[in-house]
């Protein structure tokens, strides 16, 4: 006796709905365990999330976890009912950070579908949703819009009402900061946080290029994906995905982001915190055996509206593969120089 | 001047005393941490031990260890005194978990010699022990029998008197449930876990294909089984097994147990709690680059003797490498489809 | 716009001054989830590093954090300012461990620049630096002194003036004990640390074989050096070192120690506190897929001034890669056996 249907087959184009809202599984404690692990598999050298001494000196009640990594549990939780059957993570918009997560908060996450596309072909459609994290006092924590390519189960299946919804390009300086404490910016030790550069340091269109590069092994991906509980079988499976469009296990985007955001501390060591992502596409697939380059660009300076603690910088991080970054790689023809493999756009707080 | 002997070689068969109880070193506090990196490496998503919130809305005092994780501890501690001259692990029995365990809970283990028994070539025998893992208090918190083949230093050597234990084929219901708390089942938020399927859902004779499959690499099963401090070289020394049976690093077989153990939540999201272990068998090996799949069937279903709350579902999870478990391959002939690695038999609790 | 002055480049040969300290960026705390990931990484299975009661039992006032795990930490902070552009590590001196580490310090340091000598072909030159790490309290909890070949900028800068500082051969007997409390050793239990043999149960001149072997992989050594926010490129970026003079990734010398010390469990079980590292030389470089065995060589038996409750052992230990160690591979002519990677000189504190 078989019974498929206690298995989740996770869904298809054709069973989202607009405007439903979809409830995740696995609510996730958040610890200093996953902390640690997220460092060693990142690299990320901040001081605020790297010690509580810092973190104190400046006004957080404790180190906060990094942003990047509540993101990708948040994420994570996603996947089984909304991307399973995901054919390409086309992009994200409107990430807001809202709240400090800290170690012992707990997150869960739901999804509301904002916006469906079938495509011409009738096998698949565009699939928007605004993913909420919040804590376990029910407080929004962060949210974020993201769009995905999801399979239709069967081609011949009505399609629901095309429905693009209007996002902004990005966030506004004035919807940023709501995740940071206020901070005791005379408290801020310049010389532990690895540079001496400020916010008005910065000036829009100056070009960092951070250097390092890391490569990417297969286990530290997997592991990785697994801390986020993110279940995506293009990440784990080698035995299909050996047969799949690429050959073999494709990197959780993500992933890069973090990397990107890790190397970034080379040139932005007091971007101290991730406050916003205003957009962000995964250009090319990455691979283990793949080294990993970044640069940013600033491509924005905005004061916060009432606060002198500290500005934000609205950077493009470009991550490329197997080429250092010297000469800032990005668009090229109508796409981008072929190295590249991430196209960020998100806003960060330094002090000022 | 060289000093062998302040070098543990391990015992060998005829080291062994029927009767006599063995303590092992290296006790072992359980952290946040290692709750982590279990996570991690093998991809758990049960609700009660991802969520302080979930576990005490339920009626846990907090979230609990993973019973695998306790369970793989224990057995690490057994290992340079049971099993560091084994040739085989050869089977587990009437293992049962008689008491959560929580992070900062210590473990120590024990093994009492149950059976003994020399094999007819005179060069290995068969060591039945009885393993249990006490936590800071004292208080048993899980036991179970495993039997390995354990070489003679000297073939010549008398063997002792051959007994077998008596050993149960399946722990009772009765025996059920000492690690698990009264919950309150109308606080399990069945939406959180990740299914709506309740202990009362599923029938004997059911077959569940878990589905997905995960590729282990070398990193992965080495920082695994370093974590439960287990140091059997066969998982550790390229050098040489390079030279052994299968010319490279065989994965403990634990960690194909908890990787078949988190690919069943699809399917068995609700099954939080491991019980006991009726017995389990590693078919085949499995090694690094190899896909592991997971299918199960129940073969019981059991009440709880004065318990309303949870039901047991005694279930059969086989693990196969390299192939798509929808045919639900198992025995064939006098063995095993080739693919199998595991048969393991356990019971799980599930909301009523 | 370019702004390559906000980038770390890293100190060349010609930028040092002798007696400037450095003050090194990213304080860490450390975390349950760091012990739990080195112990993962390395396989140590010391019983006051492991467990809580044993660590308690004998008058802890809680398990302290791997002596070795906290050097890393506080050698991985000087690397950007000292080693970024080293050609080598040529050594260690003069390392005492002066407080203990626990769970929820922060660590943070400086490096003095106590000798500076330039290479006769201008190129590079060899710097010396004594590494301080402190804790959150401001209190020195270890120091070490460490001298590395550091390239210069430009080969026609003037070299400072040559200082070649006093270096002493060892730790002196009095200077050792200061991280380790009063113990109890009455409270010791041996049977649960592994071994029965105390601090008089070891000769002088007496070799133990350590048996054991490990293989490396690329993901486990990244993950230890990344854990230690140690951001050496030639560990991690395998596109700059293919071009490199071993054509790939060199594995951190610190990750060689881990796994020495671990092997040297079988054999020095009771050795459970470094207290001082007296020399250390990584004779060859170790690579992912080499096989680490080790043995040890007891230099010298010492009594601690005032302490009846511990003593030291100056112990030996030689690490080898890809053979094992039962015949003592050591120095070879005016060099060293093939295989040898590690060549360490430390003091180590068992229970009387």
């Amino acid at each position: 006796m078989s019974a498929p249907s206690k298995t989740a087959a996770g869904r298809f184009f054709e069973d989202f709905r607009l405007g439903e809202t979809l409830r995740h599984a696995t609510p996730r404690t958040l610890t200093v365990g996953d902390v640690s692990l997220y460092s060693a598999l990142c690299g990320t050298r901040f001081a605020v999330q790297s010690a509580e001494t810092f973190a104190r000196a400046i006004g957080y009640p404790q180190s906060p976890v990094d942003d990047l990594l509540a993101f990708h549990v948040v994420f994570g939780k996603t996947v089984a009912d909304v991307s399973l059957n995901a054919v390409a993570n086309l992009g994200y918009a409107d990430c807001r950070f809202l709240k400090p997560v800290y170690p012992g908060d707990t997150l869960s996450a739901t999804s509301e579908v904002i916006g469906l596309k079938e495509n011409s072909n009738r096998e698949s459609g565009v699939v928007t949703v605004r993913s909420q994290g919040f804590n376990q006092h029910g407080r929004l924590a962060l949210e974020y819009v993201r769009w995905v390519m999801v399979r239709k189960r069967d081609a011949a299946a009505p399609a629901p009402k095309t429905h693009v919804p209007d996002l902004p390009a990005s966030v506004a300086p004035a919807e940023l900061g709501a995740a940071c404490p206020q901070i005791d910016a005379a408290a801020y030790d310049f010389a532990l946080a690895g540079s001496p550069h400020r916010w008005g340091d910065y000036a829009t269109g100056e070009r960092i290029d951070h250097v390092d590069g890391v490569t990417v092994e297969e286990a530290e991906h997997q592991i990785a994906t697994r801390l986020y509980q993110n279940t995506a079988k293009v990440h784990f499976n080698l035995l299909s995905e050996s047969q799949g469009r690429f050959g073999r296990r494709l990197i959780y985007g993500g992933h890069v982001i973090s990397l990107a955001r890790a190397l970034s501390f080379n040139g932005l060591a007091n971007a101290f915190h991730v406050a916003a992502i205003n957009g962000g596409r995964h250009v090319a697939p990455l691979f283990a055996g793949d080294t990993v380059f970044a640069w940013s660009e600033v491509l924005e300076t905005a004061a916060l509206p009432g606060r002198a603690d500290v500005g934000a910088l609205r950077l493009r991080t470009i991550a490329a593969k197997n080429r250092p970054c010297g000469d800032f790689p990005a668009r090229q023809g109508d796409g981008y120089e072929p190295s590249v493999v991430l196209d960020l756009d998100y806003w960060a707080l330094l002090p000022r």
